[in-house]
């Protein structure tokens, strides 16, 4: 998907809304359970419930990947079901990869050509040849880490060097590596006032912004702060989305959830 | 595996050799390709081949994980194969996971649980939260990436931080949220005089050390560098080892290979 399309489709349909897909076997219904495969059937149906209300949906691999083949399977039978039935979704693989060039290639070829995802989440601490064989693909995203959500961030991320924090460096040098049009940034909800400080740095990139909702963060903090003249903002929302009820309406209730996040996200739309 | 498991394994086989399995379908020999699971029969015949001369096994799952549900079974399957017939060896899943604490202990569960294996590779970026879930099980080891082994090395680990180099900091702040029973850190051959400032922030963990062979890293630089008095290194060697030949010899070329590196390796232990 292009930078064009994207902001095309969060005009039109009046949200920038993520939804994050991260089925826990001991969170989804019970009733679900009877299913041959509970976790597409619990994806399928808050993808469908909530589509209306979204412009993307980021199944974060690692709750699949935990549950190995049969994981895998359920993962690649959603990227599927939504590459098919919501083919203007920007589809964001949570993967938070990185590692050395060759290998970063056959994540590349894995995520974006045989699961035709357009985005995919990458740790920056290894470096330019870890994150630029991502870069190399036509209308594809790269999802940078820069200031993460969790308490952790403060570890590392917030540390100073040389008179300015290890993530304001991941920001500033990342983007040159990359381009508006292919790179984005993963920018906590938690801590939306450092967002006048990314944007100072990244003025025009979309960013990805976790956090909002179960973990915290503000939507209007966040859109207070980070908005541009494109929107140039994803907001995502796992659990407070998809867990919002657990008995046969969960679906029913996803799609209120995010139905809310949208109503007050049009009011942002210019 | 203990710590003293692991260190008795060193000084009966008098190796410290990792063999990395970095299967890759268009490096593999070409007549393997009329196997039912090719990449998992690749494997298979270079940890036989290689199991004598070595004391730990590392699959890379990118290279797995790049073929999606197939390449998956392959991954599991070598596993099982090595956890099975090889029970002694340390098997390292190097998967570089790093996420929120959720997501990381569903990883821990699948890679230590379910898996069974040894050690998992983990990057540092986001902090306390994304690491300590991998500690929190009993004889099973996290390795984080400190000072990788790739030209990107340069762009973030290497920034200094209040004086000295991020990779620095990791080490020291990654230290204190476990021990040596249970940590260890991946530290780059291809920067072996480093190893010095390595050893004085953490002179007793054990250190896995990419980069000899192919990546142009040199074992008797390791050694001088990093060897400590419980040996408290594991040097991996990959494409210098698993693909030293790819006609119908690849696994006996795999295994001269390993033999050449165990010979030099038995003269550094005391």
């Amino acid at each position: 998907m292009t930078r064009a399309e994207l902001i095309n489709q969060i005009r039109t349909k009046k949200t920038f809304l993520s939804v994050g897909l991260d089925p826990d076997i001991e969170k989804i219904p019970k009733f679900l359970l009877e299913e041959d495969d509970p976790i597409f059937e619990f994806c399928r149906q808050i993808v469908d419930a909530t589509a209306d209300y979204c412009v993307a949906f980021k199944p974060n691999t690692a709750f699949f990947e935990a549950y190995g083949l049969s994981g895998i399977t359920s993962m690649e039978r959603t990227i599927k079901y939504i590459n098919q039935n919501y083919p203007s979704h920007f589809l964001i693989a949570d993967a938070k990869r990185g590692d050395i060039g060759n290998t970063s290639s056959m994540y590349a070829k894995a995520f974006f050509k045989r699961l035709n995802a357009d985005a995919i989440t990458v740790a920056p601490y290894m470096g330019k040849d870890s994150v630029k064989p991502f870069l190399d693909f036509e209308n594809k995203w790269t999802i940078v880490l820069a200031l993460t959500s969790n308490e952790g961030s403060n570890d590392f991320q917030m540390m100073k060097t040389s008179g300015e924090e290890l993530y304001k460096e991941v920001l500033r040098t990342t983007a040159t590596w990359g381009n508006e049009d292919n790179l984005m940034f993963v920018v906590g909800a938690t801590k939306a006032d450092m967002l006048d400080d990314v944007r100072l740095i990244v003025p025009n990139h979309f960013l990805l912004v976790p956090g909002v909702g179960a973990q915290g963060g503000s939507l209007a903090e966040v859109c207070k702060h980070g908005l541009n003249k494109d929107i140039g903002l994803l907001i995502n929302s796992s659990r407070g989305i998809i867990y919002a009820a657990n008995g046969e309406n969960f679906a029913e209730a996803a799609g209120a959830e995010a139905k809310k996040i949208a109503v007050e996200m049009a009011g942002y739309i210019k």
